[in-house]
C-alpha cells in the first residue's frame, strides 16, 4: 500500500460503495460522522463515526498511561461527534490485546475510557474482546445524535466566509515531541502541551452552541492538522481558502516547546494534528456577534483565521521581514496515517 | 491476561458500566446487539454491534483469500443482527493495514465485504483507515433495526422451552481443519466444509420469520460452538439446558471429514464455533407449526436438539452402547479467543 495516501483509500472506497440506497442516508464516507434519518423521519438525525488506534503508531505506551489512552480513545471519537454539532449518547468499544499485557493495565484503560463517557452522560452498550499477536489495538464506535435541521457538515462553505477554529493549534504535536524526547509525563513546566497529547479535551459543548447559532456554513475537527483538515473542507465545499499564518492561535508554552525542541510551532499548527479543535466557516458578518455568543455559554474565545475563496486549494499567507506578503500552497500537508 | 477468559473480560466491563442512564437503551452489553429506542419512542428499534477479525488469531492469509474474508467480515458481524431478528442497514469498516500489504489485496477484500453488503440491501457509511505494525486487523460495525415488539434477546428461555438450531453444525470447525492441513480451498469434495469456515451464510430472512412469527422466547448465533452459546442464554434466562448428541444435525460430509482427519465431529458440532446458525426456544406446542412455516417461508429445515430445564448448566445427553444414558455438563467448553 506504500503508494496509497489514506485519502486514496478512501476515495476508492467511496467510488465503490457509490451512494447505494440512500433513502434514509443524509451523509456517508466523506464526513466525520454518518448522518441517519430516523423512520420514519423524526425531529432527530443519529450520528455514526469510528476510529481505530494501534499501538506504535497511535500510542506509544512508554509514554501513555492506560488511564489517559483510555480517555484518549472515547475523546477522538467523541471529537466526530462535535464536528457535526450532535450530541454523543452511547459507544461500542473492540479491544485486541497481546497475550503479555498485565490485567491491571486494561482495566485502567477501561476505567478512563468509561470516565470520560460519564463525563458527556454517554453509556458503553457492546463491543468486543480479542486477542491480538503483539500490538494492542482499540477501536470505538460511537452514537450520537443531533437536531435534524441543525447538522453541521464539511461541505456549505462558501466564497467569502471567514474561518474560525476553536482553540489553540500546535499544541498536541508540541507535546507528542516532549514525550518522545523523554520529558516526564508529569513535568509542570509542560502540563499544557502533554494534557493535548496525552488526554485531548473535545469541544462538545462548543459545537452544540456553534450548531444552534445558525451562522456556520461548514464544521469538522481537526485531527489531521489544519493544512489536511482545511484542505478536507475546502474539497466537500467545492471551494479554497487561505489563512493568514500571524492570526493563528498558539500559545507562549508552544514557543517556548519549540525553540526548546528546535523545531518550528508553524510546522505544529499546521500539520501535527490531534489538535481536535473545531474548524469552520460563517459568513462575515458573523464576526460582529458569534465570538460573544461563544464566550458567554462555553466561556471560550474562538479564532478567525483566514477566508474562504473560490479559487481552488489552501493557501498560507504571511508577512516577511520587509512586509511584503509570502503565499504558499499547503493543502493537505498535515499528518497521514498512511505515509 | 493469561488467567482472564473472554466471559470475565466481560463480566468485569459489565459490572463497571452499570446500566447508567438507560432511559432509551433496551439491551446493552451481554446480548448480541445493543437495542436502542428511537426518541421519541416509533414502531423500530435500531441494533448495533461490533466485532473485530485480527489476523493470526481469526483468519489466514494462507488459504483465506481476500475477497472471502471482506465477505466473512460482513458477514460474521450482520449474524449478530440476524440473532435479533432484525435487518441489517449499515455498516462501519476499520481496517489496520501492514505496510507489507499489496494493494490488490486490499482492494479484492473491500470487492468481497461490499458484495455481501449488497446481498442484504445495506450501504458501507463510514470507517477508518490506519496503518498496522505487522498484522492486519478489521472492525466492522453493523447498523440494524427491528420492529420493537419482536426484537429476540438471550434473555426469555423459559423451563420446558424446546431447544432449536436453525440448520448443520461443525461444519466451519470441520473447514478450518481441512485448510490447516493443507486441503486445497478449492477441493470439490470437501465445498460445503470450506464454505462454511471460509465464506459463511448468514441467517437474516430466517431470523424474521423467527421473530415474525411470535413463538420464539431466546435467541442468539452460534459464534463460539453450541456448547459455549447454549450456556451464554441460559445464564442470561436463568435456567440450564439438555442437548440430546442423537439430535445434532450434522452432515455426511461433516462425518467423513472427521474420519479422515481421526477427529470427532460430535467435538466440532458442540465446540467448534463459526457456525453462525441461529440457536432459539419455542414453548414445546410451537414444534406442530414452526418447522413447517420456516420450511415454506425460507426453503429451510429447522432441528429440535433438546429441551431447557430449571436447573443451571448445559448437558449433553447420549445412549451408550447398552442403551443407557450418558450425561455431560459441556457449559461454556466451545472456542474462547482468550484461551
Amino acid at each position: 500500500m506504500s503508494e496509497r495516501t489514506e485519502r486514496d483509500i478512501i476515495a476508492a472506497i467511496r467510488k465503490m460503495v457509490g451512494s447505494g440506497d440512500s433513502r434514509n442516508l443524509l451523509a456517508g464516507i466523506g464526513d466525520d460522522c454518518a448522518v441517519i434519518r430516523q423512520d420514519p423521519p423524526g425531529d432527530k438525525v443519529w450520528l455514526l463515526t469510528t476510529d481505530a488506534l494501534v499501538e506504535a503508531v497511535h500510542f506509544d505506551r512508554a509514554w501513555h498511561s492506560p488511564r489517559l489512552l483510555g480517555r484518549k480513545a472515547a475523546a477522538v471519537n467523541i471529537s466526530d461527534i462535535a464536528a457535526m454539532g450532535g450530541r454523543p449518547l452511547f459507544a461500542l468499544l473492540s479491544v485486541a490485546l497481546p497475550a503479555g499485557l498485565p490485567d491491571a493495565w486494561f482495566d485502567d484503560f477501561l476505567a478512563g475510557f468509561n470516565a470520560v463517557l460519564r463525563e458527556h452522560g454517554m453509556l458503553l452498550v457492546g463491543g468486543d474482546t480479542v486477542r491480538s499477536g503483539s500490538a494492542a489495538m482499540f477501536n470505538v464506535t460511537v452514537i450520537g445524535e443531533a437536531e435534524a435541521g441543525l447538522v453541521l457538515y464539511r461541505a456549505g462553505a462558501r466564497d467569502g466566509d471567514t474561518v474560525w477554529v476553536s482553540g489553540s493549534l500546535g499544541l498536541a504535536a508540541a507535546g507528542l515531541e516532549l514525550c518522545r524526547r523523554g520529558v516526564a509525563t508529569d513535568a509542570a513546566e509542560w502540563a499544557e502541551l502533554l494534557k493535548a497529547h496525552l488526554d485531548p479535551e473535545v469541544q462538545v459543548a462548543m459545537g452544540r452552541v456553534l450548531a444552534a447559532s445558525g451562522l456556520v456554513h461548514a464544521m469538522l475537527d481537526i485531527s489531521d492538522g489544519l493544512a489536511t483538515d482545511l484542505a478536507h473542507l475546502c474539497t466537500e465545499s467545492g471551494v479554497g481558502a487561505e489563512v493568514v499564518a500571524e492570526q493563528l492561535p498558539g500559545t507562549e508554552k508552544l514557543a517556548m516547546a519549540a525553540a526548546f525542541c528546535n523545531m518550528s510551532g508553524l510546522d505544529w499548527m499546521l500539520s501535527g494534528g490531534e489538535d481536535y479543535q473545531l474548524l469552520f466557516t460563517t459568513p462575515v458578518a458573523a464576526a460582529a456577534i458569534l465570538p460573544q455568543l461563544v464566550l458567554a455559554q462555553t466561556g471560550r474565545q474562538i479564532h478567525a483565521i483566514g477566508r474562504i475563496r473560490s479559487r481552488h486549494g489552501v493557501v498560507l499567507c504571511s508577512r516577511d521581514q520587509d512586509g511584503g506578503e509570502q503565499r504558499r500552497e499547503i493543502s493537505y500537508q498535515g499528518f497521514d496515517h498512511f505515509v
